[in-house]
């Protein structure tokens, strides 16, 4: 029981030498990729380098302790420092005290939210937000995204948090292109599509090892970095108007909680919610998959919880939103990575980066951060799954579209808010019509089937409807509704006999609609019946007095039925 | 296609003199109950009389133009009268210009959401509030306006929209306590109760039909409306302290459409929907009960339409919001309305009331008004309901019991979100989990059963699941957990067979999660097949790849999977 709140107790067990050994190799090629994405989602979201290394260290040695994934890495990510961006950019300045605490605040909110609802075991609520709407969300967000880093590769100082706001900043600046910031952008955002798509073969061509490749592959952003903040320094270019990094505070912030604040609780309260949905639900899907490669197992309850207190720890340390990011999980399993340990070392290695490598990334050019945000996000952006849903179907692809659209041209929260809408509304529409059939007797035999379908033995007299889901409230009136049509479009109906061999549970209000209907057969002289109902079901329905109330008989089978109202 | 949005059209093809003479009686008896609940109800709304008897005009007008209910009446009810008392309360002071603008916004907001509603054919959204959820709704609204009357019972200038503010302001003006108005509030209760209880049996005695006798029972009202305004005239008790409703305009309002105030209507608009929704819950079950009495049958979304309509009469007619009322309605019925003609006679005799009569009803009481609505409200509170509830179903009645206390302890608005919200919360939960059973085949049978309920055969290295619902986003990642954690307690596993007989259909989000699971087993060397795929769901896989990807095969029936993958 306890070890279900904090699985590091089943995992640290048995942990060995060589357990160990391949966890510290994974968080050193963990390391080394998260760096530099740390620097750059906390640029996306306007926050000050240092911030995304916060975001980095303990988030991560909590997710160890608490997360059921074993090699799940979380830290920021693109899409919700995006949200995190545009939330925080609706109270506060970029580059002011107060928006670096609305930053950190909303990965506080969100910590809790998220934690709660773990301990509410509400992780299904998650589900309601379906692949396609998630799916376009990402993209749209990639796009935005992407359009937003011209301002880091060029120089030009653009604002906006949607499609729109971007190009018309674009437009009405380009007068301050910087062809220095360009030329070291474009650079990057080169080498690094070459190094993602060429390095690997060469790598192997020149005798290293598929493991080895791939570790290779992984340095490549280091080694822009590396290059490029040499280049800015040997021709001081950051003299020429190429925007560097700067100054960062080589020391870790002291913990810190949040002051309550509640009118800008109540401002974040919505954002917050919003991040935590997105989050969790790429988090548990990353964690899902990586799992799933091992036969092992999550459970997404307890992710919550996990997720909840890596975002609290942020917070507390100074760091912003935090999610389960897709790309790191993969490098970390792929290098090996057998336990969450793997992720509280990759921390040991951010919080030394912090201490001792920040002096040496002054002169990093923000050109570079932006190219790398740009290839990484790129390849969020999933025009497969838009074309395969498009072709598979019509209403998921509608849904998918408003999302996209709204997230380019109004922005990621509405874009998201529109997509749950969407989702939800979508789901209603669908629960609100049990499947159901009128059905026959296939001649020569006990079975029955649709009459619209089958050439089946039916009698004027009697109506049988098979029901194929449970009764509860929001689909209880549409069976009204259609037995009331049916009946009213023919009076020579004198028996309706429900088929319920699909139904689960009877809820009250389900109950109570039958009992309506049933009285109402009754007054126009139709009796009803009931067939092949389920045993719990019986149960439950022998606890109150419609079994007395009804017209009807109650049939083991729906033949037995047919057999009876024929006499 | 023109009839279906004016039914009218259907009806009155066949409009005869019988009919007539049938709508005429039901129409006189109608309004003769209607003219007290009119003035009673306004005074809930903390209105002026009249404006109780403008929300029974128009609307009637024009329901029965749009309305597929023959026998419905429309007008102001007691729920809806107490929403609209609170809703305003918190904008306006009572008595004031502003206070009744604000009442007849709210009418002509929730007629164009419903209008809009049901041109979008959206009623099945009115579903998702659950029958014990309204059913609780209404219970405590009926206490609360019950208790609310002890003010125009007894004198006490008691305030507030809850049980706690009603109970709070008694006691802390009990000096206000009027003799004479307590006298004339509880004579008129003890009447109305003893003549709905006594009165007809005594009629019946006296020689009357059945019918006549119905009818002297609704004059019971009107009676002692007559009988208490004359004992204030002739004792001249208005100037003992005993309120009364004093002078009326005796001329209909010039129609007005509300001016456009940005504010007012984002400040209404919430109390707007609440209004609407379960105006139209209500509306739609006594309309859906009348017509099942004789085999008519009623549109759901032409509903929202027609009562949508009428609040936008109302509203432009100077009247509040207004409702499809259960016991006018059956009263319409039972009197011998045939068609909503009768509806629109009635709204005939109110007009010529509100030209005729208010001056008659200067000394009216309004002791007279509380008595008349107290005794109407008590038969709201629904206690068999709240104990059937209780005793069926524990999560339907913790709903319940959640959305009483709200309302009582907080006010309607909080009550009757906090149940729409219980009620979506319930149907998300049920709904994120499909129905399943892994099975195994009843020896020397082509049976598939539940190997938890059924002595079965399985095959170690084979899991069978039988999915009993359709595949779609709140429940694809369900089926993914079960799977994955089955396959990582049980290593054994080589092939997974899903068996599909109730799987309708397959959304693009389970298709993915169908894809990834597929991928997954397939990593794993778990061959993944399908048995009982139905053909509409087969042929839209078909415009896919998945089949191209599917580790294992498709079989017509489970027994082939199961032979074969003996094998």
């Amino acid at each position: 029981m306890f070890s279900r709140y904090f699985p590091i107790l089943i995992w640290a067990r048995d942990y060995d030498r060589e357990t160990l050994v391949n966890d510290l190799i994974a968080a050193i090629i963990v390391t080394i990729m998260l760096i530099p994405q740390s620097l750059a989602y906390a640029l996306l979201a306007g926050l000050p380098p240092e911030v995304g290394l916060y975001a980095s260290i303990a988030p991560l040695v909590i997710y160890a302790i608490f997360g059921t994934s074993r090699t799940l890495a979380v830290g920021p990510v693109a899409v919700a420092s995006l949200m995190t961006a545009a939330a925080v950019g609706e109270l506060a300045v970029q580059g002011t005290p107060e928006y670096i605490a609305a930053a950190i605040l909303l990965a506080f909110l969100s910590g809790l939210m998220l934690t709660l609802m773990g301990l509410l075991r509400l992780g299904f609520l998650a589900n309601f937000l379906s692949h396609p709407v998630i799916s376009g969300f990402i993209t749209a967000s990639a796009i935005i995204i992407a359009a937003g880093q011209i301002k880091n590769l060029t120089g030009i100082p653009i604002e906006g948090h949607n499609l729109l706001q971007i190009l018309e900043s674009l437009f009405a600046r380009i007068d301050q292109f910087n062809l220095d910031t360009a030329l070291i952008g474009l650079g990057a955002i080169v080498f690094l599509y070459w190094a993602r798509r060429k390095l690997k073969p060469l790598l192997k061509k020149a005798g290293l090892s598929e493991r080895l490749a791939d570790i290779g592959v992984k340095m490549a952003p280091i080694l822009s970095i590396t290059a490029t903040t040499l280049v800015v320094f040997l021709f001081s270019l950051d003299h020429v108007g190429v925007l560097v990094v700067g100054a960062i505070p080589n020391a870790l912030p002291a913990p810190a909680i949040p002051a309550f604040d509640a009118a800008l609780w109540r401002e974040l309260a919505m954002p917050a919610l919003l991040i935590s949905i997105v989050g969790y639900v790429e988090t548990v899907s990353v964690a899902q998959t990586l799992a799933a490669k091992r036969r092992q197992r999550i459970d997404p309850d307890q992710e919550l919880i996990a997720l909840g207190t890596a975002n609290l720890g942020s917070a507390v340390s100074g760091g912003f939103p935090v999610t389960g990011g897709f790309s790191r999980s993969v490098v970390n399993f792929e290098a090996g990575a057998q336990t969450p340990a793997a992720g509280a070392f990759t921390a040991i290695g951010i919080a030394m980066a912090t201490v001792f490598l920040t002096p040496l990334i002054y002169y990093l050019p923000k050109a570079t951060l932006g190219a790398t945000i740009f290839v990484a996000v790129l390849s969020l952006v999933d025009l497969k799954t838009i074309r395969h849903t498009f072709a598979y179907s019509k209403a998921d692809f509608a849904a998918m579209a408003a999302t996209i659209l709204l997230t380019l041209l109004q922005g990621v929260e509405i874009g998201i808010i529109t997509g749950v809408a969407i989702s939800l509304f979508l789901h209603l529409q669908r629960t609100s019509k049990p499947h159901y059939a009128i059905v026959g007797r296939v001649p020569g035999t006990e079975h029955f089937r649709n009459i619209l379908r089958h050439a089946v033995e039916t009698d004027p007299e009697t109506l049988s409807i098979r029901i194929d889901e449970s009764l509860y409230f929001p689909n209880a009136r549409f069976l009204e509704d259609t037995i009331n049509s049916t009946l009213a479009a023919d009076p020579a109906i004198k028996n309706v006999v429900l088929m319920c061999p699909a139904v689960n549970f009877i809820d009250a209000s389900a109950l109570e609609s039958i009992e309506a209907l049933n009285e109402r057969l009754h007054d126009n002289h139709v009796r009803l019946h009931l067939s092949e109902v389920k045993g719990p079901v019986m149960d439950r329905l022998k606890r109150t007095s419609f079994l007395q109330k009804l017209g009807g008989n109650i049939y083991l089978s729906q033949n037995d039925a047919f057999e009876d109202s024929r006499i």
